[in-house]
């Protein structure tokens, strides 16, 4: 009662072990170390539907392949460790912004291990200071990069967490449709952002975030930053942002025009939206990240698009952050699989606008559920 | 106009780089190489309010001791940080997930640097792959940790920085007021977070944090998650939190009884108030760190109060997260200067509540300004 929303059972625990177990046999690692917070909450059941802010107490998990895993957090956190861990051998150090990496190595000798991963690719990050890893590895020898078996196991979501991504997506369609048609000109960016914001949290988010970038001819940024740009009648208002629903985020792109919408706006958004069912409707099991993405660049060439949206993919997996493995790219080889979450999100920008209408599926062993229902069509204020 | 509230101006930069040069020549660094994006944001001004969400496309930051820094990002984002940046020499890559080390390695050797220094200890974090670390040291060769000079350039706060710490104080003051109140029996854990998070949120903050423990018989856990727990009457609920403004986090704790309260716990939050007043009003210039702790090590031994609260420090930094360095702790030499922003939190729990009320400062030449205006006492909601 007391970790409703934020842990899950039991047998969903005991599951995640299972799964690392065999991760770890198919990639040959005697051990995972793994500091990135995500993972102890993953692995464990302790922690916040969010990171921890604050680099003074890291918390390591180490999973030997002989024998249970132990978990080493700061004393200050003992009782709810003991009251949210179903790791049962915790383990506590009392200094502060440093792991102990004795201790921890010391352990790792006794369980045998020798071929040891940790978080060193992959796009992930580590959890505690570059000087700690290579403490252990002073101790222990070189470290595996541990990325691919962790992210095997992260891609495919249980069914408790398919539907905390399902309800994330929710919200943030639902944030959609609240706020689109109230927009209007002398707003800036930055505030439809913190309307979305909100719309989000009272919905019940525990956390969101919002990209807005607006125009005419403002459209050749990706990855920017919310403005204070007043917005115009006429202006193009593209929002990509999803909310976090019990840790698990959303992602999905919209866009609204501040009054009618062009003729030119109208036909990009009716093709992107097109290639975007075709790539969506891809995302089945069995296909391969990389045809996935050739069947769309076809889509677009076909219809003399050029994917100008610059990001380097089609989309990626989704869940614990919010771009995950693995990618859809053109070298990319992952087969999919019924679990995984994915998003599909060809784009390209012209002086008039973003266009780029993002979804969200849940691969399911029969093809896939679009979970960012909120339709793909340029809403419009008047 | 565009990045008001998130970017400062020219001068601040220029001032910014002035500091961090010095550093450099104090800590002997023939550069810098930082991939922490609040350290990217800090130095170039490119970048948000908060940490990219994503490990997609790391921003690297390259300051030679001899010579202009480079700065390197995604292709994607070239737009916005030509607009964004003061540092003028911007270099894109266009892979994802991971740096272009060789680059950086070229650069550092034309600039002749060989102590280059990166974010190894002190609690601090890289933004990159340690595969992508590695590759670099394989390059360049050692890497020193540079958080000793990075520490001592962050923690002095300018007139800008401190004005925006002022705001998130006085907006999580202000949650406090608007919130306590109103709480009553019933209500859980999380619903008092998400009030306090939605008070700060509708007063401008553009994040927050919130942690709340209540009991009875509850108070032994710090760092611990807000939980499911239901209210009582007579129940202590303790909060700690802080708004973000602009990038910079306030953080300090207050409580609330649902009723009225005890004489043990109005006895006890009298004697930690005065504890804490005594250690705020040390935080002044010249005081060194340690010596602070040692005086309200005795102020508690006096009142025979335990510092219980095991949080290992008794206040620190405070700035783009919500610790910084310097540990106001025993072991601790830092001397206090002018321009610092830093807590004050002695603590203790017993069965009827967690007793601990900080405040946040900011030092001064003549003393120090109290931020977190939120009255110490316990307020009572009948």
């Amino acid at each position: 009662m007391n970790w409703a929303g934020i842990r899950f059972d039991e047998a969903e625990y005991a599951e995640r072990e299972r799964r690392l177990r065999a991760a770890m046999t198919a990639h040959e690692l005697d051990a995972l170390v793994l500091s990135d917070d995500r993972h102890t909450w993953y692995a464990t059941g302790f922690g916040d539907v969010g990171p921890i802010g604050s680099a003074a107490r890291p918390r390591i998990l180490v999973i030997p392949a002989a024998g249970a895993p132990a978990f080493y957090v700061h004393h200050s956190t003992r009782t709810t460790v003991a009251e949210m861990s179903f790791v049962a051998d915790v383990r506590t150090y009392r200094e502060l912004a440093t792991a102990p990496m004795a201790e921890i190595g010391r352990f790792l000798a006794e369980r045998g291990a020798r071929r040891i991963g940790a978080e060193l690719g992959g796009g992930m990050r580590i959890g505690t200071t570059v000087n700690d890893l290579d403490a252990l590895r002073a101790i222990v020898g070189e470290l595996v990069d541990a990325s691919p078996a962790l992210w095997s196991v992260r891609a495919i979501k249980s069914a408790a967490e398919a539907e905390r991504l399902g309800s994330a997506c929710a919200i943030t369609s639902d944030a959609y449709a609240a706020v689109f048609p109230e927009m209007h000109a002398g707003m800036t960016e930055r505030d439809v952002a913190a309307r979305l914001r909100a719309a989000m949290s009272e919905r019940g988010a525990h956390s969101s975030w919002v990209w807005v970038v607006s125009g005419p001819g403002e459209f050749d940024r990706i990855d920017g930053v919310t403005r204070e740009r007043v917005l115009d009648d006429g202006d193009l208002v593209f929002v990509d942002m999803g909310a976090c629903v019990g840790g698990y985020w959303a992602d999905f792109s919209r866009a609204v025009v501040i009054g009618r919408a062009t003729a030119h706006q109208r036909e990009m958004q009716r093709l992107i939206a097109e290639v975007t069912m075709i790539g969506t409707e891809a995302l089945t099991p069995g296909r391969v990240t990389g045809e996935v993405a050739r069947l769309v660049d076809a889509a677009m060439a076909e219809r003399g698009l050029v994917f100008s949206s610059e990001a380097g993919r089609y989309g990626h997996g989704l869940g614990m952050v919010v771009t995950e493995w693995p990618d859809i790219a053109g070298d990319s080889t992952v087969v999919i699989e019924p679990g995984m979450v994915l998003t599909m999100e060809p784009g390209m920008w012209t002086h008039e606008g973003m266009f780029h209408c993002e979804h969200n599926v849940l691969v399911t062993p029969a093809g896939n559920e679009i979970l960012s229902r909120f339709p793909l069509e340029l809403v419009e204020t008047s």
